[in-house]
């Protein structure tokens, strides 16, 4: 059977861009292009610029009509409610409908998520986590997200907010302030802004010769961090090695949740190799439980960088529902009933 | 339709004894005894009495022939092999393939589960999970334990190990040791024999008087402590303030791996009311990521204790296989295909 509408619009919002593309069921991206999310300070002046751009998109590879359906990674947005809740870096008021908004505009049916459990989707769709059932995505950007994938499935949680693993407290005192309000958060040790945190930290307490003491010290990052380790740099190296140690030991604990095949890692953090992945493999086997050790895989992704996020968002458009179609958790049983053999 | 096999047989093996009982679909226990676990060192003989004694039961009800599965909850019981992998506290060799042996000796089917697995499955099944598609289970007695339940569905991660949540690590420095042989797991803190650790660390750091000096510091047990806190004591209630502040902040974190709808206390801990759940719920919220506070239950069982290991057991036997038939995760797909719409 020929399917009359082959193609999905995967879509991609983060604080600065929104990238788009229109992708097949092979996962292969045939056109993209990005707008900037903050240039309207009005929800529906965003939408259609992004309808506008897109539907040029669309009419250049002759795709009108052939789209099945548009899935959306976003800050904070609920596959359950189409919402995106609480946009903290977004130009807009929140709580928005966005799923709503998007689909009466494009009169196609759109399904939305966080951007980790729309990276997740695509790594087990399209990735380096095909063939596997039980596996927790780890995203090491600005932030530290998470998606978790259980038999074969996303995990949303009852409310669609489930995995918020980057905030696991960590360091229960004296943790580092985070963003979300409280204090000792992975994310605050083990983004890519927590690197440059710990560089900081370390420069100050430490009297050891350093290339990163030529930086600016407010203006080092993770990549600084980065160049610095691989030239061989000792206080860069020991950043990372901190770093990894503490992603391994929460690696550790998690895996006492959901006993995964793999952690998959994701985002610019995760291409910084053995000098992140050595500490942490170490960290992670010596922290975990003992029927655990040795089983759990720890993955780098495999999707282009480019790529990544708008098939990871595209795949979720595979599972959209027309308008009024609610994609609701199964209702709990009103009468819940014993099992009748 | 009258089905010919209306019972199901649980069993409940723990450390010291082994209850047993058989169960109608509506989660009435018609029957039940033990036997002592340990009594014999050869599993064949424990097996030969269960046998004998299980028996007697389904004759004594009038139930032969009428027995649709037996549910089994015993310590690292793997739901996938059917094996016991690593039974600690067990007078036989592990690994033994207990769902083969116990289903070859009755004739049944057999689906075996850890007790705190088989106690999730007895709540969402009778008990005060029933409706809710995403909770987790915390069972609280000698050690601590956890079922962990995502869309209606126990979580049993690759292997079969999944939901170790005694075994996450609470205190990264300087934690207690732990039975498992690493440091800082919360069982060591919140279980029964966790909060008599903390009873004779309080009394040797603390000054104060304190009814539980009238008990050799090596006898106290959380029933002391529970007494003496109900009594008055002032370091007694402290001892629960403690306990109750360290699983809350573990459940807030826990909170965020699946976003359950409520969390479901078991075990003789549990019973500790107020005392314990008044302190939890406050550091719960306290330390709760903000888009989850407010929103996640903490509920006590509501089972009777002499019934709720046979019936958590028995729940499980309704998804029994006959030997031959395993029970094994579906098979991750051997060439990954893309969404085909």
């Amino acid at each position: 059977m020929v399917n009359s509408k082959p193609y999905v619009i995967g879509i991609d919002m983060g604080g600065t861009n929104t990238v788009f593309g229109i992708v097949d069921a092979r996962g292969v991206v045939l056109t993209s292009d990005s707008i900037k999310t903050k240039k309207h300070s009005n929800i529906n002046d965003y939408i259609d610029e992004l309808y506008t751009e897109t539907m040029r998109l669309v009419r250049a590879i002759d795709a009108e009509g052939k789209i099945f359906g548009i899935g959306v990674g976003a800050p904070n947005a609920n596959y359950f409610t189409g919402m995106i809740e609480d946009g903290v870096n977004l130009p807009w008021p929140t709580p928005v409908p966005f799923a709503q908004l998007l689909s009466e505009k494009f009169g196609i049916p759109v399904a939305i998520t966080n951007d980790a459990n729309a990276a997740a989707i695509g790594e087990m769709t399209y990735g380096v986590a095909r063939g596997i059932k039980d596996f927790i995505m780890i995203t090491l950007g600005t932030g530290v997200g998470s998606g978790i994938v259980i038999n074969g499935q996303l995990v949303y949680g009852h409310d669609g907010f489930a995995g918020e693993l980057g905030h696991v407290i960590v360091k229960r005192n004296n943790g580092r302030l985070c963003g979300c309000g409280r204090a000792g958060c992975l994310e605050t040790y083990c983004s890519a802004t927590g690197v440059a945190r710990t560089a900081r930290e370390f420069l100050e307490i430490r009297t050891e010769p350093s290339t990163l003491r030529d930086i600016p010290v407010d203006a080092i990052t993770s990549k600084d961090v980065y160049d610095a380790a691989m030239a061989g740099d000792k206080i860069a190296k020991e950043i990372f090695v901190y770093t990894g140690t503490i992603l391994g030991e929460a690696l550790a604990d998690f895996t006492a949740f959901s006993s995964p095949e793999a952690f998959v890692l994701f985002g610019g953090l995760a291409k910084s190799g053995e000098l992140l992945l050595k500490p942490l493999r170490e960290a992670m086997e010596r922290n975990m439980l003992s029927i655990y050790k040795g089983k759990v895989k720890v993955l780098q992704s495999e999707l282009r960088e480019a790529d990544a996020a708008i098939l990871g968002a595209s795949a979720l458009g595979w599972e959209a529902k027309p308008i009024g179609v609610a994609i609701t958790p199964p209702p709990a049983s009103a009468t819940p009933a014993a099992p009748q053999p």
